[in-house]
């Protein structure tokens, strides 16, 4: 395999960035990770701008949430409205209004996601653990995503070689070409802070086979990736880090060589993509598997996932960072997440549907304990109201708090590594008997 | 006519509201409106709340703008949620967590724009000036209004008598009948600063005969809206203020007749609706035999006009406030408005459509001269760039900038009339040539 010789693995080498454990409780570590954009405490929840926004958010709430870092899709910016023009505004801070930390993905997820594989004709959303029933159970598939019966049943849009993947834009149907020297092109005209290697997203429809061999190719993409990082080099005044993409499937041999290779190349960070397989046991193999290969001095980046239990499962085995579209997505339908049930107790899975008629006259809040500048102001019959409506004030109002859970959750996380007490945390939130199964 | 003895016309009334005359420039006047949740400083736009919500803008936001006051709509609150449980939940400051002043309608406006007339098969939506060829050029109809063409296609939804109108729920289908009684019964349990007496808005396609017969029973029902909210009084901790409406169409004989009745009857504050005619001439000519006879000691507001050079017109008649869904409407349509064209010369119906291809690429904010939270922020491209990806976040942020550039507008507009210059506000935004039609 060709990789350059240059710079050493394992070590967070881009300027303006530096990542720090400050703290470590069992596996489970309390970080740092410096970007141009300012400092992400880990363990973090990065909120989804898919198309340079978080649907329907003015960028100054979304900080107001606590949220600390974004995540914008290559592939959609790609094709609208262009990175050039988005280089040409000075990148993607500028032109979204965020002066956070933003990740960019490589546009791989949403090639196979959105688009669908010739030969196998399934996309990532397969990875929605369907023996867990609801597709929300643990992650959730992309803005979009298709279900894998209409997968089956779409023409191609998708061919994979070694050079790269062609693909047809789900837009307009004008044909494009991603390889990894043009998705990294891409994203140095972003402009995020944190870049990802292109990858092919294999899926639970794959077998074991053609998932090694997916993975053997994105590992020769990832080597193209860095050689192109380093050769293209910033195309703005900050320099930005580029992070290696794990794959392998739900399949162990495959997926801890595709941790070994990804984590013997010089990459600043480190993703865990792909599929996990089809129930949060399955997950938790593949992290099992995966992180104790990876360096210790990099941030490690988990893709798609933002359930609570995951989250906990995750944090434990030494994953610093989240994205996930789910706690915006729901919001949107009028889901709310909450901590407690009725009785008081803490609830992993706990969400309310706004839409129900038992909230028609409810005085409440969404949670009589949050700070989200929802909560604060209006209740739970307001909000029905608003879906009721039909007015885009709904979704914006609950996407608040949701992003609000999400960034609590992630600080009492890091509050209880500091001191010692994440397994109370675990405890507190899954009880004995569903930490058993995190565990 | 019946009308309640007791108190005197003219003056405003209800506790916790004032109205005084602070300057005055030939018949403008600046002014200030007291209410319970706030002060109202004058000329002012009141923006629109339909349904208990600026559509897709959260009111902090709407406060930020500098909007003083918001409109909201009996007839939509009435069929949803319901005026008790809106009642239930503290009335609609509470409700929509807006602490400022709020006006409602009586429900006429909508009972008659988005139902139809049996015998007339047209809504005030017609009052758009159709000489003047576009359906923005003055004012609008209601969120959701309709065409002429689709009112006369209609099955009567809407049948007048007497005692009040029978209308079908443009929701459900469900019937319904709003009387002068419980339309100030509903704005009694909504509990806005400022209720309107329930009226019938005619049409420019009402004959003169229609239009004096449907006026002279809009009085009767005046009458009877007055005694009704004395014999009610507040539901809530506030008191409230009743705005008679004055009706006629633009007939000069009905109108002269309507504004005299009006003015002599106890009401707090006087709106005037109706059908304004089909020209810009036409509505300064039903201002011109309206605003005369009206009391000098009340507030005036002009229904469902939005538009600059109506506003200075109407301004410059002793008018005081406005309400308009235009601006907002526009707004989510990608219309932003702009003061400036290239050349730096005032545009008095300047607009610019977001979405254009000439904007994809544009840099510079809506307006380079703007405060608001929008231009600080983004660029037309970007603004652009969500509109074209059908992000909410598009019309979110250029409904901020329209209510800012309105809000804007109309303390420049109060500025120079207590420095009694408003001439020079007219003549800048309107050239002198334009000046003429307006005076």
């Amino acid at each position: 395999m060709d990789t350059p010789s240059t710079p050493p693995a394992g070590a967070l080498r881009a300027r303006g960035f530096a990542f720090e454990e400050i703290a470590r409780d069992g596996a489970a570590r309390r970080g740092r990770l410096e970007t141009p954009h300012g400092t992400i405490e880990t363990p973090a929840f990065v909120g989804v701008g898919t198309q340079a926004t978080v649907k329907g958010i003015d960028p100054d709430a979304v900080a107001r949430t606590g949220t600390q870092v974004l995540f914008a899709n290559t592939y959609h910016l790609y094709l609208r409205p262009g990175a050039d023009l988005v280089e040409a505004h000075g990148g993607l801070h500028r032109f979204m209004g965020w002066s956070g930390p933003l990740f960019t993905d490589s546009g791989g997820f949403q090639v196979f996601s959105l688009g669908a594989s010739i030969d196998h004709r399934v996309g990532k959303v397969a990875n929605i653990f369907p023996e867990e029933g609801s597709e929300s159970a643990v992650g959730g598939g992309p803005p979009g995503s298709v279900s894998l019966r209409r997968l089956r049943n779409r023409t191609s849009m998708v061919r994979v070689d070694e050079h790269g993947v062609r693909f047809t834009s789900h837009i307009d149907g004008s044909r494009h070409v991603f390889t990894p020297e043009s998705s990294i092109a891409v994203q140095r005209a972003l402009g995020a802070d944190v870049v990802l290697a292109f990858d092919e997203c294999t899926s639970p429809l794959h077998d074991e086979d053609y998932t090694r061999e997916s993975a053997e190719r994105t590992h020769r993409w990832a080597a193209r990736c860095l050689a192109a990082f380093e050769a293209g080099g910033p195309r703005h005044a900050h320099d930005q880090a580029l992070f290696g993409v794990v794959q392998g499937g739900a399949f162990e041999e495959p997926r801890r060589r595709s941790a070994d290779v990804i984590a013997a190349l010089p990459f600043s960070g480190v993703a865990i993509g792909g599929n996990l397989g089809r129930s949060h046991a399955d997950m938790y193999r593949v992290l099992d598997w995966t992180v104790p290969a990876l360096p210790e001095s990099l941030p490690r980046h988990l893709l798609g996932i933002g359930d609570v239990p995951s989250i906990l499962a995750a944090v434990a085995r030494g994953v610093d960072t989240f994205d996930c579209v789910t706690p915006t997505r729901n919001a949107r339908n009028g889901m709310a997440l909450v901590r407690l049930d009725d009785d008081g107790v803490l609830q992993p899975r706990g969400r309310i549907n706004l839409q129900n008629a038992s909230h028609a006259r409810a005085e409440r809040p969404i949670e009589a304990t949050c700070d989200c500048a929802t909560c604060a102001r209006f209740s739970r019959a307001y909000l029905r109201h608003l879906f009721k409506a039909n007015e885009s004030l709904g979704p914006q109002l609950v996407t608040i708090h949701n992003l609000r859970f999400m960034a609590r959750l992630m600080r009492e996380i890091r509050d209880a590594i500091e001191a010692g007490l994440f397994d109370a945390v675990v405890r507190r939130w899954l009880g004995d008997g569903v930490r058993a199964r995190v565990r």
